[in-house]
């Protein structure tokens, strides 16, 4: 019977020296769990000599990435270095070494993830990558365990954290998006370089980690739509919310006979669902399945401590399943082809928001078009605010096929009596 | 290698109709999931005659349960008879007889749960208890799993669906109390005696199954103060609305050094809380967790799929088990001893609308009272409606102790110019 289990910790950043933090000051809870002790045996860093202000002893820190793989004590690796090529060796070289790995790195599983699963099979080692979404919601293992009889076919989330807190700004404190932008960088969610948020990349890489294990299949970056919020107008949040709307940027998968879609884009949702009462920088998932309904998931999706929990709950996991004999015996090959929707397939309610000369006969060529790609409306609006261009009008189509969308603003585009297509989003929410 | 795996479940009501539907339409995804077939071999009911509409053979259906529990070929026992003497019995028998059980009985488990995980460790076989609270949410493997690295210091929960729909009708539709019930019995929410909803005691069991998890300790019925919905008087959402608060139907457990609270009242939630926007009979519980932080889990708190779909994730993880040798090797008697707080070490913000005479003096008086009992106050308030009686006030304090508050009430009451205590609630949300 093992007295204890010893862990190898690359990288200690953020993630990381929370990670320390949560095994040290947990250790009493976590014996009692397990039984054994767990201990933090190595430190990956780049430099050793830097000051750290930590509870581990100096000489537990290492660069030498052999040193810490080759150490036959270690059970569990610990990969929260980042990276995407340096992540994918670390961990390809960990369970090559036999070590469970944990990861918090989305890089590697929305890029390597299938490849590495399989290679963890193969060498009947536990990958888990809780912390790789969500931070300190518990997503990843709720959809393989608490939803494991169900099958889930459409899941929404709130995923990346500086775009919605920006956006909350935006609507609730009348924020201009740079303004909003440039207070999620001085509080720290928001990075220097900020384009992997607000160009929706982050969220492209959750999303695939998310949908491939919703739907049991192998879902590439390519096959995610994305759009950021740099398209977002003045005046855009405001319309959402006179329509009973609120503007969030979401990951969004769904499945049906035809095939998956996958997207990350600004999305306007009725004030009622429980996705646009999320704020701030908090995250959250709400999952459909076919069995069990709605549900939603919310907490906060960054952070040292949050995400170390995940990663230590993983950490936990990888522990039983050690000490009960059974580590690596969990995993499979996604059930399903992946078969992706064509944009023909992708069925959705539009908003447009157009700017027109403001002439008699307008309105009328413009509902043309729309029925001329078969585009039923739900509603016509003419902005009651003035626009120096022109006129303002606001269309918003039952639902209507990606394809007929985008149709339709090619065709408005190439209309002369339209100034300028201003802006266009996803409606989710029932037919008012 | 075992090629199939097979149940006898107990009960076929609604919630073992659903565990039979969910496991003939997902049969697919099961046997993809765990290498084996999963069949439900018998099925014990009161009568056998009844016609049923079931994929279910005719001849699985038994009134035996010895006929059940003595067949060798049954791996897994899922117990949804109800019934809390028959249900802890069938569940013994069944441990006994060496069967992992799935049971979605809160009854039992709130009265007997820590006696049956006892048994369940001593004969080695699963116990799992998912579906006893928050229907479809994978609450309770959440709070094993997921936070399993955290120690959760405080939970709230909206755990009746019956009375959040009340609530949600009376502050949205402007219903009366009695009207909402009536609402809610028709649509088959609430129970043709709906006294253990509306009177807490639901909710009251399934908070002793969340407290004695979450805390890992032994909670016992008696621990839990219950206040139910029948002393809300006319007026009381309004006043709450118009200070900024939703009053939900909760349970809540914290736990600090002193020891634990755990109650079942209904509270004012300030607007912004994630709670406060929790609707119609859906539920939620929010876990507060030292290094997460703030999350919540939100779906159906009961019904037939949802509640099945909890059922079957746990028959699916006692499959797990069984195949990989694993059966019984997970439960732990609780960590820490039990110590309940005393009303002077339980602080929370307290909510009282009170009629007087109206006379000069009078508020100086009752302010008096406040301070006498060392209960600052956050806000006083003239109900600006008038009421037949006398003049109504509001007074909203800063944190008291539980017993400050009853002190106080009690003093009021002794006051010759208090016509009436009308109503009182506990507060949460910041101090403002």
């Amino acid at each position: 019977m093992k007295k204890e289990i010893n862990i190898g910790l690359l990288g200690f950043g953020t993630v990381g020296s929370g990670v320390a933090k949560i095994i040290h000051s947990h250790q009493q809870d976590l014996q009692y769990k397990l039984g054994v002790e767990v201990s933090i045996k190595k430190v990956l860093v780049k430099n050793i000599e830097k000051e750290r202000e930590t509870v581990l002893a100096k000489d537990v820190f290492t660069n030498r990435l052999d040193e810490v793989l080759s150490d036959p004590s270690i059970d569990i690796i610990i990969e929260v270095m980042g990276g995407t090529t340096e992540g994918k060796e670390a961990i390809q070289q960990a369970l090559y070494a036999g070590k469970a790995v944990v990861t918090a790195n989305k890089d590697v599983m929305a890029e390597y993830g299938q490849e590495l699963l399989r290679l963890a099979d193969e060498k009947k080692c536990d990958l888990f990558y809780e912390a790789s979404v969500g931070g300190g919601i518990p997503l990843i293992r709720t959809m393989e365990e608490g939803l494991a009889a169900d099958r889930i076919t459409a899941l929404t989330g709130i995923i990346n954290g500086t775009t919605n807190f920006i956006l909350t700004k935006m609507k609730h404190e009348n924020m201009s998006y740079e303004d909003a932008l440039a207070e999620a960088t001085a509080l720290g969610f928001a990075e220097a370089d900020p384009s992997a948020d607000v160009d929706g990349i982050d969220a492209q890489r959750k999303m695939v980690i998310l949908a491939s294990l919703a739907f049991s299949t192998e879902i590439k970056l390519e096959d995610v739509f994305v759009r950021g919020l740099k398209e977002i107008q003045p005046g855009d949040l405001e319309l959402a919310a006179r329509f009973g709307y609120t503007m969030k940027m979401v990951g969004s998968a769904a499945k049906n006979e035809d095939g998956i879609e996958v997207a990350v884009e600004p999305v306007f949702f009725q004030n009622s669902h429980p996705l646009a009462s999320v704020n701030n920088e908090y995250n959250a998932v709400y999952i459909y399945g076919d069995t069990v309904g709605e549900t939603m998931f919310y907490g906060p999706g960054a952070g040292s401590l949050p995400t170390a929990t995940s990663v230590t709950a993983d950490v936990v996991a990888a522990c039983r399943n050690i000490l009960l004999g059974v580590n690596g015996k969990r995993h499979h090959a996604p059930q399903y082809e992946r078969k992706i929707k064509t944009n023909c397939e992708m069925f959705a309610r539009y908003f447009h928001r157009i700017v027109v000369q403001d002439e008699v006969g307008v309105l009328t060529k413009l509902t043309g078009i729309y029925s001329d790609h078969g585009a039923s409306l739900a509603s016509v609006i003419q902005h009651p605010d003035t626009n120096d261009e022109g006129a303002e009008l606001v269309f918003i189509t039952h639902k209507i096929s990606r394809q007929q969308h985008l149709d339709v603003l090619a065709t408005l585009k190439d209309t002369p009596e339209v100034l300028n297509v201003l802006s266009h989003y996803r409606v989710e929410g029932d037919e008012s």
